[in-house]
């Protein structure tokens, strides 16, 4: 039987100073592994202000390649406090080429590899279909020194599919590095279903696979609604679920804040022995999911 | 765009003695229908105590063909009424093939269809494994007078493929006919958590397609505990959750109830405008979803 391991998930605001926030993150991950840290996860794009609210040929400038001088200065972190740590950051590929792409650093500071958001949504304020290009590297897993780990990026986190083949590989606990907030013209009327509804299909995929869920949101208002720019208020919440969906432990919306998780390999697979979903899964029958609609039924 | 609807959801207790099951069955179906219901489904076996709690060879005499005598009761009601019947039964295939298969009768009375269940739990007391064949007719819709609909049997429940397989042949509403209960020595430990397990990822199959979700589980104690029989507490607290995951109607945990709700495939597409999920799935990416289990990555 694994191991136990101890997460880390990192929620923070963050600036249009790029480096400010990496030395803010950095400061984060020593707290983090303070407490007892072993993989510590950031939230989506920390290193800056949510840029996608709007459309600017000039901020594909923020990409840089990954692995490139933001992990260079991560793995130092890595390497000093023996802690694996999940990175989100702007992808330059090639020219014309940028993801939305996560590095995953082990604990002696080496770059493990890179999982790339599969899912772009595009919608107002979040539109990333003009910055990145989808992922084109599946949905991987990654051995860490301490657990095997998958990553799923904000948008995939609506999706079961990406989550069940994460999960199928063997990963231990999924990572949700997210960037989603509240429209201030929705709030009132719509902000506790759509904060619930988040909530809820991921607490679906830790149920579904018998996996822990690790949820890293920004939080924080980035914009200038006096400008024009409504800006968004991101609502934070990052939360751990075990391995039956349940909450073992969840953040403000409002304020920065650290978590630190003990995760038990062997409540999953207690769980899976109790609820043995997998094992009945109609693999023979699953292959219209690979349709877009099922128009001729 | 299409008509509104409006859904009955039938949470009864039951007993061995079928023929008194099947006319309260009636008497609940016909005051559904005069509280407004079109579409009316009952819970899993409706038609007797649930009799997987053992596995005794006897039993598949309670098996009867689909459609066979069970279902033209049933389309006289169904036609005099003229509501849509959604009924679970015990189905008898041939010698030694047997299924958990789920009727779908029209409002003309005639029969539309069948769905058998695809999934075969085996657990302590729910020891369908014994009883059932797996289902072999996939996951379909059936396009009834008043709305399209699919259906997904109990432990189908658990599996994010199915209800997604379901909703893009076009499903407006996902039934979920259920008999889930409590082992009376788990209910203090772990009741609440497998409940809130259970609501929630159906509860995510609506978000994650932008459906209803319309769950009809048994209520009632069945078992004899002073001989030997421990029983199982059917949990009821059958809902209807829109097409963004909120519950908008639920039943109690330990009566009979109908609920009755309007739906709105207006409200579904609007969901599913703003939350695009359908949009960017990954369908190219999606194959390894066909295997058991990944032990290459």
């Amino acid at each position: 039987m694994a191991n136990k391991f101890t997460i880390g998930l990192v929620q923070m605001k963050c600036t249009a100073n790029s480096d400010e926030n990496l030395a803010r993150a950095i400061e984060k991950i020593r707290e983090a592994a303070a407490g007892g840290a072993q993989i510590i996860c950031m939230h989506e794009l920390f290193h800056g202000e949510y840029f996608c609210r709007t459309e600017d040929a000039e901020l594909f400038n923020l990409a840089e390649a990954v692995p490139g001088p933001t992990t260079e200065k991560l793995a130092q972190i890595a390497k000093e406090k023996k802690v694996v740590l999940v990175v989100s950051l702007f992808e330059r590929r090639a020219p014309g080429v940028y993801h939305n792409t996560c590095a995953v650093l082990d604990a002696d500071g080496s770059f493990l590899g890179k999982y790339r958001k599969m899912h772009i949504p595009d919608d107002p304020l979040y539109y990333e279909k003009f910055y990145f290009t989808p992922g084109d590297l599946g949905f991987p897993n990654f051995q860490t020194r301490y657990a095997k780990i998958g990553v799923q990026i904000c948008w995939d986190q609506w999706y079961p599919e990406g989550s069940r083949i994460t999960a199928l590989s063997g990963a231990e606990v999924i990572f949700y590095p997210t960037s989603i907030g509240w429209h201030s013209h929705e709030k009132a009327q719509l902000g506790a279903a759509q904060l619930d509804a988040w909530r809820t299909i991921q607490r679906s995929h830790a149920i579904a696979n018998g996996v822990y869920a690790a949820v890293v949101n920004r939080v924080g208002f980035e914009g200038k609604p006096e400008k024009g720019d409504p800006g968004l208020e991101f609502w934070g919440n990052s939360f751990v679920a075990d391995p039956f969906g349940q909450i073992v432990s969840q953040a403000a919306d409002n304020k920065e804040e650290i978590l630190v998780v003990e995760c038990d390999p062997a409540k999953s697979e207690d769980t899976r022995r109790n609820w043995p979903f997998l094992r009945d899964r109609r693999i023979d029958a699953y292959t219209p999911i690979l349709n877009r609609w099922l128009d001729r039924e």
